[in-house]
């Protein structure tokens, strides 16, 4: 297990930017794969997860089809997502790039990543659910790493109406 | 060139993991840019390659619309997909995410990959074939990593009525 | 900041292979996210940029829907579709995988690396724009890894009417 401390001249450490694809593939696994119960173990205890338009991103406002702010928060939704029954059974699969780390300063990562997230319905059609960027910020949470903030920027504005797992 | 042994504590090895990825490559780059002699040398002589649906996945079972359990079998399966003048000719192109790595054990490595799956037909469009996750155990060969077992376990049970290409 | 010097035996260096991929995330995100000036600087002074469809790239043909061969080309071509207002606006995503590096040979890498590049519209649909692949030649240029030669070798020949970004 590598440990080490966020400093702001670590940009270019490759263990670094392992260690946040690392964080980045649990995240997604943990939607795509299960148990959605490992989701909101990805963000720290305070937290922002926010599920919003590009155009809203980019004018700086913080309105989002979803919004968590705490990891309670985020637990009870994995909680009801997994016990609704309202909503036929359907399989997400996310394609993740890589992550642009673009700064790391006061011990906070500042990463985006592209990523396309498949949906395949019940009757076995896959269809490109959204294009979308991930804006996050990560930090150091004992001996992992964590998202304090996880933005989902997202292109495609024709969401279907009702987004079941989050993104 | 680095050769290493498979240790229970390797998980994290940012050599190890870039390994992976390059088998991986190797893999994906052999279908989609060919030749395609070079997909069967990314596994083991004995080895387990087998296509299924998520749903017998899940369920523990063997089925699947391919499966070869030798190295053998993949090059005759190799050979005939190149010499067969049945179908019209068609481009493929994996995107593939990093790969999850699940446990490194007794001597195995068990991971687990996306994918999206395209497929440009003789007249130009381009369609998503299936999406789907490779479910890898990954063991030393040699000098090499080699798949021991590739599953492609796909989450798009519509899939076109024959698979051609390996996927 | 780590520097290195190209060798032959460099492939499976992982430092080497991370600047590359950070080299792709600098491109793709430029075109992404902006500000596409910083698009040109991927490049050598004098470089080869070229989009092509695969059936001309397998037969080393040179002819494309786009080919520029100095960076000030690059620039002027950045400025012009920033100041374009013929196009309504739209957003282009860049899915990449990771780069497989063919060969590190006179201070010269070859790699090719897959991508979908997923396009926006202004009513919101996003769509596929195109499966391709990068064949890129990287060199050292200062402290940075440059694209001498960057072709976009795309399966989709039924391209949009006007490729209005680099892709």
């Amino acid at each position: 297990m590598t440990t080490m401390t966020l400093e702001d001249n670590a940009v270019l450490d490759p263990v670094m930017r392992d260690r946040v694809e690392q964080l980045q593939l649990r995240y997604i696994h943990a939607i795509d794969d299960g148990p959605l119960d490992d989701w909101p173990s990805c963000f720290t205890e305070k937290c922002l997860y926010l599920i919003q338009a590009r155009d809203n991103a980019d004018r700086g406002q913080e309105l989002g089809v979803m919004r968590f702010i705490t990891r309670a928060m985020l637990r009870d939704r994995a909680t009801a997502t997994q016990h609704a029954a309202v909503f036929a059974p359907r399989t997400i699969r996310h394609l993740l790039g890589r992550s642009l780390i673009d700064i790391i300063e006061n011990g906070e990562i500042r990463a985006r990543t592209n990523v396309a997230i498949y949906q395949t319905s019940p009757d076995g059609d896959t269809m490109l659910l959204v294009a979308a960027q991930y804006r996050d910020i990560i930090v150091e949470d004992g001996a992992d790493l964590k998202f304090r903030e996880k933005r989902v920027v997202y292109d495609t504005f024709r969401l279907p109406d009702s987004i079941v797992y989050p993104l």
